[in-house]
């Protein structure tokens, strides 16, 4: 399916997909080690079914040039060393990322030129400084495919870092800009009260803490804001005074449950899902109360909480925006769930068996197909987050 | 089969090594894309047949570290900057690349703590600077493979570059110490005019310039003068003034035909079985003529030459070395074959058919049989070069 096919098709919207986006950088979390997107190029891979994450990331990208414009200080940056460099923390394995570092480049570049032809015009171009990008992912990513798509015309040195983005990557004070997306909602770890039986934040019957009680919210939020103290504490010793770092993530608004959303529903639905085939014997009880996604949506708020308390960053931006603002008209479900299941089938199958995975997700349809006059009623809800900090 | 048992079975000594190092690197140089060595763990496998390369590299291992702790300064290296950044050029997938990391990087650390501990004692854990570590390989090397096998707890941060060392990998002034060993050896194409039957140079009958005419021997040569002028410029501009570059890779003495040492006699008794092959009409003459391996072996005065040429470095040591010390007594043939079918087969089953291999490599062990008191009387030869250049 082309993609301009795929896109007469979608006319809907939803933040159902951040969770697309979000799978896209969750191939290998330690919590689900080992779980690609859907490979290869069948009807239900991820390659065939990743369009809405295209489109999604195109959304913020005005306002990362404007940000580079308005607030990087490219001049001091290059007088230290005439190397810039940048780093895209979770880029899995290529073309959204090349697309983005392409992007922020440029920008840079043209601020830059402006910056120097204000002192010394048509000198430019003898003094751009050499640009050097990091394209960073967990060790199990596939690097590979990375390496041998890196664009052939590129204007900088690349170079790949395995690791997890929670602990350092990179030399102190050697990054100028990070980028990041569609990551760091995924938590490093599962809380582990959730499958505690006797503990109040015992999840049973769901796989995330949508429709849960607040305690197994909070476990949430405490891992969340654990895992975000160690990323900051990190980039702070990499990223230069006044380097920049963009943040783009799934977000909620302040109070909004999250059931009140259409990934919450999404969620809501599998989980239901789930426990019916629980009820027919078609798996084990267990096994829901057992499985949770390890992903958190923090309002801008609770982000510039969390940033505020470490105390390195200054925040320049921090907003939510509409990540499906492209979209027309109702969401067509069906392709939806497709999208759903190139992305996530991988972590429900190593759990459930893949011999459940197209009835789990032929019932999800239905159940979606149920709601889908409450789904598109909510669907424009500003579900992502965006954020820009500039080390202190 | 373990390394114990190998070795206890070996029992031979022979510059054959070089082969086998050599391909070790030359997996997918342009000239032989997607050549990789033969992976899995049958009889033929890299995996179970590559003992000889560990043995190899570690003859100069202490030479490396003796260069260090005389020649490096890391006071100065470290005063401009306190990221002290390595890299290795041709690091392939592991194991050999992260020893010899360790060990060049436990050298500069005792050197550092030395020239601190005359300035400052007590004082030099706080100040020791972060090492960052660059593995460099071509764009379809497998940097999965490296990457998943990192030293867990490896003392520096690490990043994978791909692409060919004969161009810019790293921004300018960046890189304190290159290591690159049996991959300088392998040229970056093969000469045209090997190919050109109008040409003196057209490499008839044979499968590398060993008892080729001059203008065969002159056209590698000049082949390996060009790559080695890019590689050097390369270099020229990534290394911080002062910083140290090690090169190992075969070499010859001056002067002598490369038919006079194994390495020779191997690709001589290949071109001959391939030769007979062809006569019996299993294979095409055309096919044995169109085939070259693209390796070369330079005298330490050749290697001088270019980089007194290029006048960008020092040259701090230069000389061969018998890369086979270690082994005792006469060569076990059949082993070698092994080894050397391991390294090679892609290489040739690309180009002949794999239908073919066992044929040639029988053929092959039956005529190195027919040679092995020559074949010994010569095996002590000093076929490696260890090159030490400093930044100027």
């Amino acid at each position: 399916m082309a993609e301009g096919d795929l896109e007469g098709k979608l006319l809907g919207s939803a933040d159902l997909l951040n969770i697309v986006n979000g799978d896209h950088e969750n191939r290998a979390k330690p919590v689900t080690s080992s779980l690609p997107m859907n490979g290869g190029n069948g009807i239900y891979s991820y390659s065939k079914n990743s369009y809405y994450q295209k489109q999604s990331a195109g959304v913020e990208r005005e306002k990362i040039i404007e940000e580079i414009k308005e607030k990087l200080d490219m001049k001091t940056l290059s007088s230290v060393s005439n190397t810039i460099r940048l780093a895209d923390l979770g880029c899995a394995t290529g073309q959204n990322t090349f697309m983005t570092i392409q992007t922020i480049l440029e920008a840079m570049q043209r601020k830059y030129k402006s910056q120097i032809s204000q002192s010394c015009p048509h000198d430019y171009d003898d003094q751009m400084p050499e640009f050097q990008v990091f394209f960073n992912d967990l060790e199990s990513n596939d690097f590979n495919t990375l390496f041998t798509s890196l664009p052939q015309d590129r204007q900088y040195l690349a170079a790949g870092v395995p690791g997890s983005f929670h602990g350092r990557l990179f030399p102190e004070s050697s990054i100028h800009f990070v980028h990041t997306s569609f990551s760091l909602h995924w938590l490093s770890k599962l809380p582990e009260e959730l499958q505690n039986k006797a503990s109040p934040a015992w999840n049973k019957g769901r796989i995330h803490y949508t429709s849960a009680p607040n305690e197994v919210i909070e476990a949430y939020a405490c891992q969340f804001a654990e895992d975000m103290e160690r990323f900051l504490n990190a980039r702070a010793k990499e990223l230069v005074p006044q380097g920049m770092m963009v943040m783009i993530m799934t977000g909620i608004p302040k109070g909004m449950p999250y059931s009140q959303i259409p990934t919450g529903m999404l969620y809501d639905s599998i989980s239901s899902s789930l426990m019916d085939m629980a009820e027919e014997g078609i798996i084990e009880e267990g096994e829901v109360d057992s499985f949770n996604l390890a992903f958190y949506a923090a309002s801008p708020e609770e982000m510039a909480g969390i940033v505020e308390k470490n105390g390195c960053f200054g925040i320049e931006r921090m907003e939510l925006t509409n990540p499906a603002a492209w979209m027309k008209g109702p969401v067509d479900i069906p392709t939806l769930v497709t999208h759903v299941r190139a992305a996530m089938e991988g972590m429900f199958s190593r759990h459930f068996g893949s011999q459940v995975m197209d009835e789990l997700f032929g019932r999800l349809t239905h159940k979606l197909l149920d709601i889908s006059d409450l789904i598109n009623s909510t669907c424009q809800e500003k579900v992502q987050l965006f954020a820009v900090l500039k080390r202190k």
